[in-house]
């Protein structure tokens, strides 16, 4: 149960600054996260991130040794791709930038898009995609995985190359090495509460152990009856070594990772196990870390990782490093930096102010949004429980977060006299900014898309409308690669926007056709959400994941039928 | 919930060494807890410890600059007195032996116990009791209250005396002040649950918090509607700023500490409004600590301490140390101590095989003990329950752990031709070993005066029972200090020995009457515990605090009287 609340909506920038508050020696805040207090000279900057709701990681890594940033998403959340950037950039110490992160889609997403604006710039910045959980995809798709507690030492033997002064490409050979021969299994014994929610995002039967599961609540292998601390330990030393990487070596590091409220002595027990069966299979322990390292708020459970270790990755892993959370060795004396670091991401700016015509429709763009917003807060609580059975139970917030945010931008331009396309424009950045995840970066595309062909001059016509749906669903289909069939928005909005286009009916009854068609194309998510169990032997493939965008999408196009004249 | 248990009872032990093996740079084992792997020279030791389940207090906090060793109980038991005994003697550098604690009655009897003994073998060792907990005693008692969070700076302080090379007498007067200048509050969200327990220990109502609880779930002043974090921020800072020291100055170390499921991220939440409100009174901040430092399992919870600077405080606080869960600054290489621990306490030996006679009498002791052990391992959870409203919940457990210990030991020195006295003196020592606790201590001293009367070569009287009842009796007052009417043991005890002394029945009926006469001691304790509430205001005394020591007696003494001839 998360406790400690002022407003949920308020929780992760109110814990990024009181963290960088609790830190004055290790870190400064900037507008999407945190970096380094100390001064750093000429060097390729790491910048690690993702969601919050993890602490340590990410924020917690960053300092001397270890990592230059952190960009901090909302709870569970991606980072948009604009906090990334600012990050980065703050970052930059002029050799190239890296960007950490486990993988996960809205991650890929948002960071892939600050990488791409950076380099745009002239910094070279390469995306480094941490893959270590077994449980997540099959021993043939390595790279395929999602990123859990191995985040902490793949990030950490990669901060060390960069600290040595290697080039970028030499740190990003390193990182690949360490990558590869780092490997996490977890289980998690009970879920966790999303500040201001009153039930857990998942729960896990008394008396049961999800095995496999990750640390968003994703959906693990099977469940099963939890047993003693040597039997949580033998599933996962035999797991793991069943999944060694290629030349394992018999040097490991091993990590205990708790996730929240399974607490420290827990893990000194578990420790005991797991270390006497290390041995007993012939392995060399290095270096244990037992401890918290990767949480997830208060959810209970635990996660082993082992670092298989080779001549590059042993010093690396051991070198010195100083940050808030982690801290080994001694970095001698650092000064700290003092320049002035951006606190706020940029408005969008209305250059032009619209015709009236376009400033009337821009009127109805943002009653539409009115009406967005308060269907989608009805429906945030199912949205997050659909999303919750495969994925990580952020949907219903990132809706509610990214429409409030995109009405009250809309407003905002549209007081100082922005026609329908700024408006939208407007909307849709703060949108994708504020939703965070791949959903907030898709409702920014098309909310952007579908203004695009309005434009700011010509008055509100049938055909432009018909016209911006379509744009719409090119430029989603373009930027998540989803086609029909793949249980994502996608299956809603296609038949939609083909129903609109072939209507011969005024628009609001072609739009309430349309509507009934997307609500059709709900269908194959619900039941693929329902069919999706916990089944999985560990190393089969994953029946895909399917996603309530197609609901909310259903849910987003209802809600703007009311308001067309 | 406490969940990767192997044995319940071994859960202590096994957490210990999993602790010893994961941090082998920092820590060494010993019986009865840890010591500090690197080589130390002559200093003044500091020795710190209680109770398991705090973690990182107290084993995580042994190495250069901090603690020289930890003695470590059971989970929420004081240790033994021969496992403070054997810490200190490893951690002793000659120049004196400091044991800090918090302000708990187990410990202080055994840490006592333990100073005794190493003053008895010529090694000047002096108890330090934290006592920072404003919830637990009014303003005027601040040496009476608890010790919480308090024990990280106050025991640090103290070390970084002990450190720079100041004598024993030098340190204690250090840690005098700082103890004056460290005052914490407390707040809980919802109990923990002991290993092997399915059942949380205490409950606090979901919504509710309990105000100045302790961290074993002791009564707090009372329950309240859950607010904001900025109502708990404001709740902990006025408490603490209306019971400031004197002189208090402006300068505080402000230290928020996690329970065990309050995580992180809540803490930095709560952390912004804490540091505003302290800065609002005219405060300075220095070196804020946000994080788990005295936890309680998986309690969910949060505490403020504010340590109040002076000239002499602050550099010791900033001092550099490493330990498993506390680094700051560098330490400067360290050798490893290479020389052997003990890891088993003494035996007690059977110097001379008893009479026949004594040895029969011996069996029915065997016999006695086995009937003790199982009226006490079905009343556990009944113990465990009395024990929670008022005391930390220990109680059952600690019976059924001494009582098996003691029916253990008895038949082992049985075997080898023990008499009444031998086999009754090697079970009284290893109930008070293995249940930890006040009550230990008692019972361990119950049996061994008993026999200490029975002798190992007189057979058995009816009269030599009668004397060695009272023996015991005088025993437990002159340890426990306490008389009729306090709400102990000696409620029970009392009548019982009143009775079978005066009963000119054969012992079997006397026994039975004096029996019922214990019964009706346990009274007091019943209604006591009922009554207590948590509707005390803060700054008053506590009402007293029942103990089920009374209903156990009890229950004792009437499973003893079922194998009487």
């Amino acid at each position: 149960m998360t406790r400690l609340v002022n407003s949920p909506d308020d929780f992760p920038s109110q814990a990024v600054a009181g963290l960088a508050s609790a830190f004055p020696n290790h870190l400064r805040p900037v507008f999407g996260g945190v970096v380094r207090a100390a001064r750093t000279d000429h060097k390729v900057a790491l910048v690690v991130g993702g969601g919050s709701g993890h602490y340590p990681a990410f924020a917690g890594w960053v300092g001397p040794g270890f990592a230059d940033g952190a960009v901090c998403g909302n709870i569970f959340s991606s980072p948009s791709a604009s906090q990334a950037y600012s990050v980065c950039k703050a970052a930059d110490r002029g050799a190239g930038v890296l960007i950490g992160f486990g993988n996960y889609a809205g991650d890929v997403l948002h960071f892939g898009q600050a990488a791409q604006r950076l380099r745009s710039e002239g910094i070279d910045t390469r995306c480094l995609l941490v893959t270590d959980d077994i449980a997540s995809a099959g021993p043939g798709e390595h790279l395929k995985r999602r990123g859990i507690a191995g985040d902490l030492p793949v990030f950490k033997v990669t901060a060390a190359a960069c600290e040595e002064g290697c080039d970028i490409d030499e740190v990003v050979k390193v990182f690949d090495r360490v990558n590869e021969r780092t490997r996490s299994f977890g289980v998690a014994f009970a879920g966790c509460t999303l500040p201001g929610a009153d039930e857990p995002l998942f729960r896990v039967e008394p008396g049961q152990v999800g095995v496999g599961m990750g640390i968003h609540g994703e959906p693990g292998i099977h469940d099963e009856a939890l047993g003693t601390a040597d039997d949580v330990a033998a599933m996962l030393v035999d797991g793991l070594l069943a999944d060694r990487p290629e030349n394992p070596g018999t040097r490991v590091v091993p990590i205990v990772n708790g996730l929240g409220s399974t607490k420290y002595e827990e893990l000194f027990v578990l420790w005991n196990d797991i270390s006497r069966r290390l041995e007993a299979a012939g392995l060399t322990i290095v270096d244990p870390q037992v401890g918290e390292f990767v949480t997830s708020l208060d959810m209970a459970g635990v996660s082993l990782t082992l670092v298989w270790l080779d001549e590059v990755i042993e010093p690396l892993w051991l070198a010195a490093c100083d940050t808030p959370a982690y801290r080994r060795g001694a970095v001698g004396q650092v000064d700290l930096d003092t320049t002035q670091l951006p606190q706020e991401a940029e408005h969008v700016s209305v250059a032009a102010t619209g015709s009236q015509a376009s400033q009337d429709l821009a009127d109805v763009v943002v009653r539409g949004l009115e009406e967005v917003v308060k269907t989608l807060s009805e429906r945030a609580n199912e949205l997050g429980r659909l999303d919750s059975v495969a994925g990580d139970g952020d949907h219903g917030i990132g809706m509610t977060r990214g429409s409030q945010a995109a009405l009250a931008e809309a407003k905002r331009v549209r007081g100082d006299g922005a026609g329908a396309a700024t408006t939208l424009n407007a909307a849709g950045s703060a949108w994708s900014e504020q939703a965070g995840g791949t959903s907030g970066a898709l409702w920014g595309a098309v909310l952007t898309a579908f203004g695009a062909v309005l434009g700011d001059e010509d008055p509100a016509s049938d055909d432009a409308v018909r016209k911006a749906a379509r744009a719409a669903l090119d430029a989603v289909t373009r930027l998540g690669g989803a086609t029909v069939g793949d249980k994502t928005m996608v299956d809603a909005m296609d038949p939609f926007v083909t129903t609109l286009e072939s209507s011969a009916d005024p628009l609001l009854q072609a739009w309430e056709s349309a509507c009934q068609a997307a609500e059709k194309g709900t269908r194959a998510t619900s039941e693929m959400t329902a069919k999706v169990g916990r089944a999985r032997p560990l190393g089969e493939k994953s029946l895909g994941t399917p996603d309530p965008g197609a609901v909310s999408f259903h849910d987003v196009v209802v809600a703007v039928g009311s308001v067309l004249p």
